[in-house]
């Protein structure tokens, strides 16, 4: 049993972002070497999630329309007005809403590797998903098999 | 270390259904001749989720109502639309609304193993959650230990 | 590769609690020996979820609000009249909105573990969310790896 990880870089270019790496994450798990297991994919951020669905543009706008619903950018977060106060919000950024994002969609998934591939669908791709962007990020893939 | 992995065959008889496959999960576990280890339970698919709690079945309605409520059926979703004029929509389903109930349950749960027995209390019931049914489905179980 | 499980003893003291189990957690990491590989942090409940955020008091407040809203504890759910003419209501606990909140957060997370260390960013923190308190509660933690 083996366990191989990398990092990916990404840059978002804006606020809310789905980013696909799904081919990065079947890069990572070619180099690997690991034939049959799972991969972890994992954000270590408090204003990204990681999802898996399909990539359909039309389908991205809904999901960022669902989003914007259950926690509205336009609410009075506390949290900013602690990071206000504090000095402490970075570049100005109320992000509030971002964490929140975060929180439903969650930091991790986890998908099972067989014969070098992730078990995917044609129409399933990962997302690592930005709420506080443009920002340079990073994502950790783990692949752990053998 | 050993990994075992299966696919059960679904059928969901209704357009949301929670599945209970507690029983199933434990089945691939008990094949799997496993101790100690974890389960991986995940979904192939864009339009289900994975959930565990308890199988009751007004908690279920009250499960079903929360949901419909944070992603009406009746909004209009980009989604459907795109299908419509692309000529992909399969069987004239508008399932917008089901893509995005799918990222709020995510596509998988991990359940620690001990004993040979999924670490499940009493009230925990593994769901394979159905939003775009009814359809034959499958769900993978992925075992990992010794 | 090696498994090691602990089970970490908590109690809550509100209904709603966001409870910081961060150290708990890596204390379990370092008993483990394991140096390289994967935490799984479960809950074996049905009304708690685990998430991964920033630990600020007031950005907990803004989660509690989405919850709230998400989920209102003034609605009126199906299963509290079923336990209630059941009488299988434990201590006329009315809990139909904590289990709606549970399968929201989900029942667990996965975190990889670097040289000893859990892979958390210095504003990362890892919570277990009681949304039926105040009770005596345990959280899973099993470690993987080598």
């Amino acid at each position: 049993m083996k366990i191989h990880r990398e990092r990916i870089d990404l840059e978002s270019h804006t606020a809310i972002e789905f980013m696909d790496i799904s081919e990065h994450v079947q890069d990572v798990v070619d180099r690997s070497g690991i034939r049959e297991g799972q991969a972890l994919i994992y954000v270590p951020h408090t204003t990204m999630g990681i999802t898996i669905n399909h990539n359909e543009p039309m389908l991205i706008q809904d999901f960022m329309r669902i989003l914007y619903r259950l926690v509205p950018v336009d609410d009075q977060y506390s949290h900013d007005l602690f990071e206000l106060r504090r000095e402490t919000m970075s570049d100005g950024r109320s992000n509030g809403h971002s964490h929140c994002k975060a929180i439903v969609l969650g930091n991790s998934e986890t998908v099972p590797v067989e014969k070098g591939k992730l078990m995917l669908t044609e129409r399933q791709n990962i997302f690592a998903v930005e709420f506080d962007g443009a920002r340079k990020r990073d994502v950790v893939v783990q692949v752990t098999g053998y």
